[in-house]
């Protein structure tokens, strides 16, 4: 038959399969704030959404001298200019790690690197092995792919630390890769050089690359070390990816990349087609690229100094704070932006799942934070700590009090034992979460902005997010960021973020 | 097995499928440079290049706006933010084709609205058809998908209008989406409404959507009209691609956008999932975004009138100078920023293709045109429009004695006759292509800036382009565009460029 007898024009397998399950949990919950008390959304993973956090001033200087300079307009190779490229090298050049512009590609956002690198490793019938609790992004870009996300004990009992043996069981003949998120949404974790080598010697082992979802690159509390994967072991291929997203506070801006480490040879295939499938896309925005040298090299590291002790001012506060709220343990986090919190659901007997607990504190209290089921993991959710310090505060007085209202039992200082399976030994010391404790005491009184609405708090409403329309339904003549408009135009838009992952 | 013997890092067919063919045949081509005259590159489609032309102030002045208001820094949704939806919904919106904000999917670039419209419509089986000659990134993008292009012919007796009866019998069961190209690059070509007509009610009558290349809309000569597809035909399915790249000047900066012509509801499931998709890599860089309310409804006509003269003075004054050259026959354009022109092969005797004359031309006068084959027709080669005057002119004389110098026979002024296989008619005029020319005379004495390297020549080279890296070598510390740098570090990327669909 030549065409078709009705117009029943159906969408591919590949875009069918590329689901985001954060986006299909939260419509399908009930938020409903509490009438009486505004929105605390603790569940967006920007960290410019609440005012508080901004760019530094060099870098929008940087960018406007790029525009003006009207050399930044043209078409520049798929994989970036050569300046660019030369920038991104040495910023993460590290030893034992060395890149060169040669092994960069520049994509439109991390995301898109990461898109790339499971386009050029992910075919039908694969499998990679990803974190869980995880961002769920690597799943829903190798779907499309029919590529099987195999999924990887973290251990909340070390710090969100890999399960090794569990990782290891898992690697098979259709493994194509590993991927690491380190530092770690949704955990904030951050692994120590010894780990990161545990894990190398696993890739090693089985010769299998490493996918680096190095986002959170430096985004470390202080006294935390951060180290690249691929400086950990010199045999081991990397696919490191990175970008300005969350260091330098422009997630809207779309530039990420991707450093090839290759080693042996091993991937001089996959970095051929790397850059050929740059091509598709015509990699990242040409201002911005024009700026990058003096982003990367000017930017003071009062700024970056400053942006972290405003998070671990938050960590602290916030860890301390669910610390003494009975039913739940925080994990105490060590870098990125948020924190993890188990919830001890059988001192909570009202609530079946973290689905309804989240529910219910949104009801009661107006803080919303992420159910552990969007990061596939039970009993657990997410706090996001870029918000102010005084929103924070609110947070954590109304949490306390749903805690109160709900619990039974007493209270338990640790994880429970039953939750430490899969564990194993390693030269690593347990780091117990609930005695350590950020090494610094950051002075958090200035630097935050609170005035209106940009203090991360909603106006409540009594829709039904999963009432609403899927598509962002935005009303914002003011101009005003669309994730802080009163809650009257609310939609799962205003909750969560896609794209935290970058 | 566990893993893998040896470190054997394979791509997967979708990255090895994705295939730039202009690279690959330029690369294997002997393109050096006569030693006394600086190159001329004659095939570069990036209008910024030569330096002649610039985007207008009020466009630059909007990015920066944006940039420093701080507003445009974080995360929006994947698909774009609801104001630059609704200003790209203004902009798009015609009498027959209304475009709302909810339909709009911002994308990085117009390449990556492309890629988004092969990705959901395109499952492996499937077909799409597309122009002859034309560019190739259809079949770059559709091939990963196991898709196969079926070309349909353009004539360029009838100033490469479809070729209809030919289209409508490559329609069969596997045709997912017919792709038009309108203005077209290679050809320069802007089709009549009544013709537009004809193609859409091919594509009714089989129920097969358009995936509608629009990225030179509005891009027509004085005395042409463009219409976007979707206005001619209210039953018409159309996913209309468009961008600032070539009409504002901005190719870099990845600003691209599909809009969805959904007819009958034909197109939802679609729609949806164009969204779903969006969220792989997140749509558009937020700075432009936050301008683009601006830029499209605040860039005057006089900076469009202007751009368009220019090429159009290029245009008039190649398209007289290729009429007088022996053994050349050019097609006039209506639009775009490229003329195509035939080669009478049996008057080059000593050339058996097309590729062998570009070679020679290279050799002999230092003028590089990209070759038929690089858009999947023989004996011809396209000129871009977009150099300085001055650079034309010599361009055009040096042309001029490589005909003279190699012609034997006497010049026709007609295309052959055995050129005009597979026409049928229609109700619209053959429209002669000698006959016909500018119905205006813009004047080109102003608006021309030649300094140096700007005038779009290079130095010439010995080494053979196949020689060199295929990876961008470039040294450039002077911050000077790229490709406009010596040819002591020319490569594939200073002769053409991949991305010049968008």
């Amino acid at each position: 038959m030549k065409g078709r007898a009705t117009w029943d024009v159906r969408a591919t397998n590949f875009a069918k399969k590329t689901f985001n399950p954060i986006r299909d949990i939260v419509e399908n919950m009930n938020i409903t704030p509490h009438p009486d008390k505004p929105m605390i959304a603790l569940s967006i993973g920007d960290p410019t959404v609440f005012g508080n956090l901004r760019p530094a001033e060099s870098v929008v200087d940087a960018v406007v001298d790029s525009v003006r300079s009207g050399k930044n307009n043209g078409y520049v190779p798929a994989t970036g200019t050569l300046q660019a490229r030369q920038a991104i090298a040495e910023y993460m050049t590290c030893p034992g790690a060395p890149v060169e512009a040669k092994d960069v590609i520049i994509c439109s956002g991390c995301s898109c690197s990461l898109d790339l690198c499971v386009s050029v490793l992910c075919s039908p019938g694969s499998s990679i092995l990803v974190p869980r609790p995880g961002f769920p992004l690597y799943t829903t870009l190798a779907e499309g792919f029919g590529c099987t996300s195999k999924y990887y004990n973290l251990l909340p009992e070390k710090n969100w630390q890999v399960d090794l043996v569990h990782l290891e069981s898992l690697v098979d003949d259709t493994t194509v890769a590993i991927v690491i998120n380190n530092p770690s949404n949704p955990c904030g974790s951050v692994f120590p050089k010894s780990h990161l080598r545990a894990i190398a010697d696993i890739a090693v082992k089985y010769k299998i690359p490493i996918i680096a979802d190095e986002i959170y690159d430096n985004f470390v509390f202080e006294g935390e070390e951060y180290h690249p994967i691929a400086s950990v072991h010199p045999e081991l291929p990397v696919l490191a990816c990175g970008g300005l997203t969350k260091r330098f506070l422009v997630p809207g801006w779309r530039m990420g990349w991707i450093a090839v480490h290759d080693r042996n040879g091993a991937m001089q295939e996959v970095l051929g087609c790397l850059r050929t499938l740059s091509q598709r896309i015509i990699g990242s925005n040409t201002i911005v690229q024009g700026a990058l040298p003096d982003i990367l090299s000017k930017t003071p590291q009062s700024f970056f100094d400053d942006t972290l002790k405003q998070i671990q001012v938050n960590a602290r506060y916030c860890y301390e704070s669910v610390q003494k709220m009975p039913g739940l343990t925080p994990i105490l986090p060590q870098g990125a932006m948020y924190m993890m919190v188990r919830i001890n659901m059988d001192e909570f007997p009202e609530f079946a799942t973290d689905l309804e607990f989240v529910e219910a504190m949104v009801a009661e209290e107006s803080v919303f934070c992420l159910p552990g089921k969007c990061f596939n993991i039970k009993n657990f959710f997410r706090i996001v700590l870029t918000v102010p310090e005084e929103t924070m505060k609110v947070a954590c007085q109304r949490m306390t009090s749903f805690c109160i209202a709900h619990h039974t039992g007493q209270k338990q200082t640790k994880i429970h034992e039953d939750s430490i399976s899969n564990s194993i030994q390693t030269e690593e010391p347990t780091i117990n979460e609930i005695d350590e404790s950020p090494k610094t005491n950051g002075n958090s009184a200035n630097g935050y902005h609170i005035n209106g609405k940009t203090n991360g708090m909603h106006e409540p409403t009594h829709r039904r997010i999963n009432e609403l329309d899927v598509e962002p339904s935005v009303k914002n003549p003011t101009g005003m960021n669309e994730k802080l408009r009163s809650c009257e135009d609310a939609n799962v838009d205003d909750l969560v973020d896609d794209m935290e992952c970058d």
